[in-house]
């Protein structure tokens, strides 16, 4: 396939390699050019503005936040103006609830697709073509896309017409995860300061009642002190912040988002926000008392 | 073997029955006799004070909470008096941490064994023999115990010598459970509000990240919206309690188990204390003005 | 004094008002243009676009939030625009941190000058002169608009020339308040469901320790259960998602401002939006089971 | 009079000093007798058990907590057994609501009176007679208490006969504190962090809308960065809790109360339980990461 891959952060930029190697043609554009030109000696060609990249099949978006989205789509020489027919728009970043919906109402008004992907996994998980997409949007624009998916995961869930229904799956998943983080942390902390072994403690649940990869990740990361960033502390921040947006949006009360979203805040406060999520075990013991000799 | 059962509530009962099934010799005591009386057509015997059922190899208690594991211990014709020689005091109900610790120096003060096992699983799991069984004690008495736990459950994990670890397992485990039911009764209040379709949303995520027992289970009572108490609010309160009160008496701050404790104790106070903890669901959409037509 | 006055809310209007009967010369806006003819027949000049009120020497803005202060400053014929030489920007409603520093840079690059002055007080309280008005900024273009603050309050407070200092005191104070009114109303529902008399009380605790107007009041409306908007639930909830939105901007959680903003949540959830803030008492007395027999 | 007091506590001490300079005839009794001798020299008599210590005409107990209330009431030559005829039991410091109805059936049950009179206020106010003092019981023997009360504070306060309508005062009095000081905290940390003056700030809140002791008292202490325990933290974590035990046997969720608890857990965990409350403002703080630099 002919296709755009805008935004070239660690995500992003695995994506355009993923699915060059894959056999596609692949025009990418960033901000910072030289992140793109990076991307030549790999055969990608270079937009210069977004607009060039979406002349093909169909162009991901994988941005920081919404503004970065806004700035590509709606902004100058941007995918709103200027996409070429045919090309769907492929958002697989996290973005908000109503720019997903701001995003499907502007693209129908101009008769572009629009299919909104977000995606579960890390880095390394798209090089090794085993990431989990979460897909809504129009079905034969989901069908068309179905090889880039291929491409980049092992697994793709398609869970309606109605964008919001991809992006409501991620950030609740996602707040889920803070919700189990954020509880394991406090466990972690109980456990240390008891004296109780917290390896065989957490051996047993994570094999029994929650043998899920969510809870065995973190329980590991945290027993063996590792905050290296897969998943960056300050975008669990971000991501909860975009769930109590959404809930807000419907006045649904979310207390635990709420909680871990303070504790989150407390993290980037205290100097923690390139670490991994799993640094909110540092908070905890923190707020246990157990970095009280450093 | 033969074995004394002191408790006959739902789990101890089913205990007791499951326990004679398997050809062992009990005697049983409960407070009100009547329900004693019932087990006798299946062999069991009857002591008229909990002294009397700790003649055997091993006594269980399975009761209530902390205060009635005290009176049969320390009360009038209690264990802590009467207790033949050898018969190992085999705590299997969730009790506080510093009751556990209390029984375990008594009892060491007159020469007498305990193990703490406290249990994953309800009263089916027992009759299906599958039962989690959390050991801690001395390794001599617990091997002596395994028929006991062979019986009645699937699995039996020996988490050391001293008897905290133990309990401390299955108040971490029953901690992530408020906090993950509570998490997801809040992110079916944003689904349906916001008229996503939850089944879809939590298919996803609990054949995904979140693929454990814990998940599955919870996400299915509350898609079915059943609240027939399998594991009772109430108890569910209870036992965020017993965490809370480990966790002061070790100055551990742990912020979702506040939380926790207070949507449970609104699900009490809103009468849901019979319902299951699932019922958790039910508090959140009236936060979320769900229910404001009925 | 040659005055504009946009927005003609409930406060807004009250502020015309009180100034036309001080005897200045008002120039008032409103989106819709209804409200201002209500105020022709008291002497009021009606402007037919927001440039049109800014001809004089001050213009009062006074709407319901951020994205109403951008209409009529930076929007189509807006203020900053139009705004005639010497004209003095003078905000009164509570709008966010970030929004008063926009708007401080955008008037200082066009040689205007912004003076920040938001208030404590009711549409009762403008009428009888005795709002509390706290304001930041140049001090010279505050002193000119000292007969402005003359005429609507018994108080200005002048905190500082940076624009930001004025917003934060009214943010903060707003905070405190929805904090203490949360406090009262779970304290209600606690003396209320253990039988103590809520009155005595209240009333030894807001004549000692807490004998502040902001507890005076709040308590006598909750035992009067007395919900008559002076001060909209809706609106308490907006300002501590403002407090929120600055405190996130400088990396400091603020869990009590979380939790408060959860319990406004859920009375706006539940329907009680249009209530005074004293309807916490409501949420709290609903989450204690108070309410269960209506 | 002729006067007993148990507890020699800083609070015991200088009311029994404050009773002998009055000219009442004093009896004391402390667990460590050391501390009863210092007052020999000011005229005290020494008991040798709680029981001599109650044959006047009231006995007065100010105890750190329920555990040594009950060792003196309940336990062996205590006040339960040997109370004289017509010495009135008046219990002075903070204790649980349901130990406060435990003393009054008890000492109903032998004919004795109980009045349940906790204080708001330190030692320097007692020596100034300048306590508050809030009293429930029977009317007569409170009656008869007058002297005492006029001894020790400038003003008492009656609600009623109830004996837990005093301590719940006291209780709710020591919440409403605790989340007025947690709330200021907050404030303090975005002010401070923010580069507002916290002082300017502070100063107009509480000197209008909180114009009241408590927010005065403490806003100026952490403006001071003032942590020289008057009211100790790990006192005001003991009466939070004695609050949330009270609310959780009449099912009421007091979500702030879960919440200042956490907070006031985490500044003993980092070792601040002997610095007053106000060290509140380190928690928040630390939390802000204001302190990452030391």
């Amino acid at each position: 396939m002919n296709l755009g891959v805008i935004g070239l952060g660690m995500m992003g930029r695995a994506m355009a390699q993923t699915l060059l190697r894959a056999g596609h043609r692949v025009t990418v554009w960033n901000r910072t050019r030289g992140r793109a030109e990076e991307l030549q000696a790999e055969g990608a060609l270079i937009a210069d503005v977004p607009a060039d990249a979406c002349k093909g099949e169909a162009v991901i978006t994988c941005l920081a936040d919404d503004d970065a989205v806004k700035a590509v789509v709606f902004g100058e020489n941007g995918l709103a103006g200027a996409r070429a027919d045919g090309c769907i728009h492929v958002s697989m970043s996290t973005i908000s609830l109503s720019l997903n919906r701001q995003l499907s109402q502007a693209h129908g008004e101009t008769g572009q697709r629009f299919v909104a992907a977000p995606v579960f996994g890390r880095p390394d998980t798209i090089a090794a073509a085993q990431l989990l997409i979460v897909a809504a949007g129009d079905a034969e624009a989901i069908a068309q896309c179905q090889p880039i998916f291929d491409a980049l995961g092992r697994r793709t869930i398609v869970v309606g017409a109605d964008p919001i229904a991809a992006p409501m799956v991620k950030l609740v998943g996602n707040f889920l995860l803070a919700s189990a983080v954020e509880s394991l942390a406090e466990a972690m902390a109980l456990l240390r300061k008891s004296g109780t072994d917290p390896q065989a403690c957490l051996d047993v649940l994570t094999d029994t009642l929650f043998a899920a990869p969510a809870y065995k990740n973190y329980a590991r990361l945290m027993l063996e002190q590792n905050y290296d960033p897969g998943f960056r502390l300050a975008l669990g921040l971000k991501d909860v912040g975009l769930v109590l947006d959404a809930a807000a949006s419907f006045d649904v009360p979310m207390p635990v988002a709420s909680l871990a979203r303070d504790r989150l805040l407390a993290g980037v406060a205290r100097g923690h926000q390139d670490k991994d999520l799993s640094a909110l075990a540092l908070v905890c013991a923190e707020d246990a008392g157990l970095m009280n000799d450093k």
